[in-house]
C-alpha cells in the first residue's frame, strides 16, 4: 500500500504486450520503423492538426530536449519556483539549454499567473542586456501541487507570453490526469489555449518508459532530431518506444488508467478530510493529495507501513504535512486501508 | 535479408521474457528496486572485483556520460579517427562534457597505438594552456572496422594513458564480439589491461535498450549518479532495464549469441574471398565485414533486395567497399542466400 | 553630477602612468613578464600568505571564472536572490559551470545568514540525485544594497558552508569599500573568516580594467589557467592588467579611494534623511545609497539632470525608491550640487 | 632580437595616446560612450557598408564569440586543421558554441580548398542525424603558415560554403598584414568575397588589448551583445577598447605598421633563402617566416640569444624547421642581426 509516487508502478498489460508484438522481426533503426511512423500519424489526430512528436524514454529528456528548443543558454524560462524542472532534475535544463536561467515564481496552488509573467519580462527588459533574455514559459499541467489549470488561465498566460514573443512550453508529465480532469479535447487542453510545445507523458500513467515532446508547430521543431541524438535520446531500437505510445492512446487506455487515478485520489482526500485534526492543503484535481495531519497519525501510519512522503515544503504548523499519489494501479482496497488505518489511529 | 547493421534485430526471447516478469508489482523507482541492486553485485562478479556500474538506455548516453566523467571542457580525449564518438554521435560526447576535443588519430585497421598517445600528449605538454589539456584515452573494441585490440596492445595503450595520468575509456557496443574473439575472460580483456572504464553494450547482441557504464574503480565514479539524472538517463522505472542486462548475462547468453553473430560474419567473408574480384578489406575478427566488389556486383545485389552499406571511407579504387553486419539473429540461410547471390552475379 | 554608477569613471592617475610606464619594451607575452610575476608576490604580501591569483579584465568574468572552479555543471550555488552574479551577469555564471545553478536566498539588506545555506544544504540532501549538489556559496561584500558583511556573519556562513564541503567565493566588485569600512587586514577580511576564493575588484575603484581571481589556497587553483585561456580571458599582452593592480595597490592607492567613495556616501545620506519625507533604505555602509524621496522630488533631479537610478527592487509605497552610487573621482562639490538640489525641489 | 611572436610587442604609441585622451571624464559605461558609438560608424566608412562591430580585448574572444553565433552544439565547423582555433584556444570554440566539432582540413599551405569544405558537407548529410550538422566555414587571413588566401580563392570557399546554407568566417588576427599584401580595400578582402563574420585583429599589430568582431550583415548579430556579455567580454569601460580601435583606423596607421612588419618577414627570408642549406618552408605572404636550417646553426642561434620557436608541425628531414615571426615593432637592426648571425654560424 504504496503512495510514495506514480512511478513505482510496473506496466500496464496492453502496453507490454504492444512490447512484445513489435518484436515479430527486424525493422528499420533510428525511428525509420513503421510503428514511429504511424505514432506520428496518431498524434496529429490526437492534437486535430498536423504535429512534430519525437518520442524519449523520460520526462526529464522530454523537458530539458524541449526547453533547449526555446531557449538558448543567456535565455531566462518563466516557471513555478517548486516545478519539476526546477528541484527534480539535477540542472538537467540549465545544461541542455547551455545555461539558461530557470526564473521561479512562487504560487501557492502551483499555478503561475500571466502577470508574473508579464512582470517579469518587464523587469528582463529594462536590465536589458546584463539580464537573461526572456525566452520561454514552462508550466506543468497537472501541477506538482495536484491542481490543475483551467484553459482560461493557460490561454492567459499564453497570451502574456506570445506577447512578447515567448513560447510555451507544457510539462505534461500527467496530462491525462489533467485532461480527465479538465473534460476536454487534447487540442482544447493544449494548443487552442497557446501551448506551443508538450511533454506528453505516458510512464507514470502506465508505459515502461515512453514520453513525446509534441511541438505544435511542426516549423520549429528545426534540428530537434539532432537535439535528440546529441544528448544520447534517440533510440536505435525506436520502435519499441513508439509501440508503447501507440498502444496506450488505444481504446482511450490513457484516459481510463488516468480517470480511475483521479478518482482513488479524491476518495482519499474526502476520506481524510472527514477526520478531525486533517485539512486537504491543495484542490484535489489530479492524483496527488497534499494533506495536513497530526504528527502523531503520521508517524502511526509509517509504522504500519504505509509508503508516502513527508512533504516540508508544505509550509504548515502544528501538523505533518504528507503527499500522497495514487496511480492507474491503486486498488481500491489500498485506499480503504490507508483510510481504515487513519481513522483508527489517534 | 538485410546486413545494414546490428540494430536492426529484434529483442532476443530470453531477455524479452525477463522484461515481462520484471513486471509483477511495484518497485522502488530510479534504481532502488531488487533487480538493479542484482545488478550491480552481478557485475562485480562478472568482472572479479568491486565495479560501479550504471544502466542507461543507450549506447550514446553511456560514451559521452562515461568521457563527461573522465574529461573536463577544456580537456583533449585521444581517440581513432572515425571512432563511432567522433563521426556517429552527433557532438555527444562535446556536449556532455562541455566542450572537450576528441583528437582523432588515423589507424587504418581502426587500432590506434601507444605511440600516438605519448605523442599527441608531448605535444600538449609542449604547447601547454594554450592547447586543450591532455584527459582521457578512448578506444573502442570491437572497433569499428570490426578489427579487435589484442590483449597487449590493450595494455600498451593503457601504460602510455597512465604515464601521464590520463584514464582509458573503452567503448564495448560490440563488447560481447570482442570478448568471444579473444577468448578471455571480461576481466582479462579490460582492467586486467589496464581499462579503467567500459561501456558496456548489448542493445546490438540482443537486448532493447541496455548498455552500462562500468567504472572498475568505484571511487572514479563519484556523482556519475547525478550526471546520469541531469541527462535525462535515469530512469524511474530502472529495473526494467537491469532486467535485460541479468538476462543477457544469464546463461552465457551474451557469449553464445556474439559467437554466432561472428560466425556468420567469418562464414561471409570467406565465401566471398573466394570470388574473384573480391578482396576482404580488413580481418574479421567480430561480426562485421569490410569488402570490395567491382561496382556491377554491388549494384545487382541491391537490386535483389540484399541490405548493406556502400562505405566509401574505404578509400579503393576499381572497386566498391561495402560493409556487411551480421549479428545473433542474422540465420545461416540469410548468409547463404547472399553469397549464392554474389556468386551468381557477374 | 552622475550618480548612476562607479563604472562610469575615468581611470585614476597613477593607474594609467603605471600602463604608460609597462609599455617600455617587448615582454614575454600571456603573462609570463615580469610585472605578472611580482603581482602574484605582491597578492600573497597583500593577505599575508601564498595565494595564487590570476588577473581578469572584467568582474563577470572574475565572478564566473570563479565560480565554474567550484561548481560542475549538476551543482547548486548558494547566493542572495539579487546578487549581481543571479541578476547582472546574463547567466555567465551558469554558461561558465556547465548549468550549474545559483539558488537565491531572501535577505532584506543584501546579507545571506548562515541558516539559509544549512537548510539549502538540507533540502538538496533530502532530495539526493533528483536536485543538484551543494556545491558552493557565493557572497557579495559589499553587498548589493551598500551593506557590509560584519565579519562575525562571514565566518558563521563559511562554517556552514565547510561543514558541508562547500568553498565559500566573495564577489569583492566593491571589496576596497567594504575593507575600509570594517577597518581590518584583507587577510582578516577574507580567509581568516573562512573566505576560499575572492573576486578581488578594482575597475570600479580606480582601474581601466582590471579584476583578480585569488585564491587562498593555491592547490585549490588547478587547471585554472586552463579555464582563464579557454573563455578568451588570458591577454597576451597581460602585464598591462597586472601594471594596473601593481599601481592600485602602491601607497594604499585602493584604499585611499574606496574611503572617498564611501564618505561621500555617507554625506550624501546624511544630507538626504535630513531632508523631510525621505528614508533611508539600508545601512550606507559602502558606497552607494538606497533612499526613498516623494516622486515629485524624484522628478525634479532627473529634469535638473542628475544622474541616478529608480530601483523598483526597493518595495517603497507612497515614494520613490532611488540608487544613488559615489566613487574614488565624485567630487565634494558634486554632492553638494545634489544635497542642494534636492533641498530646494519640493 | 626576438621573432617568437607578434604579441610581445608593445603598444603603438598613437594607441596609448588615444587611451590616454579617452580618460578626460566620466562617461557612460558598457558601449553608451560617444568613441564606440563613433567606432560603429567607422567600421561601416571602413568596410563600405553597414556592419555590427563588437569591441572585445582578445582574439580568443572574438573568434569564439563569431563561431558561437554561427553554429550551436550539434554544428561543425570546417577549418584547416592547425587552425588557431583548432590548437591554440584550448577549446574555447567548443565550450563558446556549446559543443560545435571542429571539422579539421588538412592543407600544407594553411590555405584550405572549396572541395574540402564541398566533401564534408557531403559526408555529413549522408550521415544525417547521426553526424555533427554542418555548420560554418572558419579560414585565417593571413593563415597560420604566413600565407593569405588569393581573393579569387576565398570566393570559391565562400561559394562552397553559401551553396549548403553555411557562413563563412574569417579569423583576421593578422588582418591587416593580408591586407597589405593583397593590396585591396578591406571590403573587397572580406564581404565582396563572401565572408560573413570577421574577427578584425588589432592587438598583434599595435593595439593594447583591441580586436572587433564584424558582422557584415548587421541582422545576423542578432543576440550577439548578450553573448559578449555572458561570456565576460563586455566592458564596463569600453571606451578604452573603442579608443583604441580608432587610433588604429587613423591615418591608416594599421596598414603602415603592417607593411614593415611583412617588409621585414620578407627581407628576413630573403637573407636566409640565400645561405646553404637553409630552405624556405612556406611562401612568405605576411609576417611569418617558416624555415628549415641545419640543427646547428639552430643551435648556434639560440645560443646567442635569438628568440624564435622550433616548429615540429613542418614535417621537415635532415634540418630543424623553425618559425620567425615579425611585427611593426621589429627594428631593421634586429633583422640584419639574425641575419649576420645566420651567416657567421657554419
Amino acid at each position: 500500500m504504496n503512495f510514495t509516487s506514480d512511478n513505482i508502478t510496473p506496466v500496464c498489460e496492453p502496453i507490454l504486450a504492444a512490447i512484445q508484438a513489435a518484436n515479430a522481426d527486424t525493422a528499420p533503426s533510428y525511428g525509420g520503423d513503421a510503428l514511429t511512423q504511424r505514432l506520428e500519424r496518431r498524434f496529429s489526430e490526437l492534437f486535430e492538426r498536423e504535429v512534430a512528436a519525437f518520442p524519449v524514454a523520460t520526462g526529464t529528456a522530454a523537458n530539458a530536449l524541449a526547453l533547449s528548443q526555446l531557449a538558448q543558454g543567456f535565455g531566462g524560462i518563466y516557471c513555478h519556483e517548486t516545478a519539476h524542472i526546477v528541484t527534480d532534475e539535477c540542472g538537467a535544463p540549465e545544461f541542455f539549454t547551455g545555461g539558461a536561467k530557470l526564473i521561479g515564481l512562487p504560487a501557492p496552488d502551483g499555478r503561475i499567473q500571466a502577470r508574473q509573467i508579464a512582470d517579469g519580462i518587464a523587469f528582463a527588459t529594462e536590465m536589458g542586456v546584463h539580464h537573461v533574455k526572456p525566452a520561454a514559459v514552462s508550466l506543468t499541467q497537472a501541477t506538482e501541487w495536484g491542481t490543475v489549470y483551467p484553459l482560461a488561465q493557460l490561454a492567459e498566460i499564453a497570451a502574456a507570453a506570445h506577447a512578447a514573443g515567448l513560447p510555451v512550453h507544457m510539462d505534461g508529465a500527467r496530462f491525462a490526469n489533467a485532461l480527465v480532469h479538465l473534460g476536454c479535447s487534447p487540442a482544447e487542453a493544449t494548443w487552442k489555449q497557446g501551448i506551443d510545445v508538450l511533454s506528453f507523458g505516458a510512464t507514470k500513467n502506465g508505459a515502461l518508459c515512453a514520453e513525446a515532446v509534441v511541438f505544435f508547430d511542426p516549423s520549429a521543431a528545426a534540428d530537434f532530431a539532432r537535439r535528440r541524438k546529441r544528448t544520447g535520446h534517440l533510440w536505435s531500437k525506436m520502435r519499441f518506444i513508439s509501440a508503447q505510445l501507440l498502444a496506450y492512446l488505444e481504446d482511450d487506455l490513457w484516459l481510463r488508467n488516468a480517470r480511475h487515478a483521479n478518482a482513488m485520489a479524491l476518495t482519499l482526500a474526502k476520506g481524510l478530510a472527514a477526520l478531525p485534526g486533517v485539512r486537504v492543503l491543495q484542490p484535489v484535481e489530479a492524483n496527488e493529495v497534499f494533506v495536513a495531519l497530526p504528527e502523531s497519525r503520521v508517524a502511526k501510519l509509517e509504522k504500519q507501513g504505509f509508503g508516502f512522503y513527508r512533504w516540508p515544503l508544505c509550509a504548515v504548523r502544528d501538523a505533518t504535512p504528507i503527499r500522497l499519489v495514487t496511480s492507474w494501479a491503486t486498488p481500491e482496497s489500498a485506499v480503504e486501508g490507508l483510510l481504515a488505518a487513519a481513522r483508527s489511529v489517534d
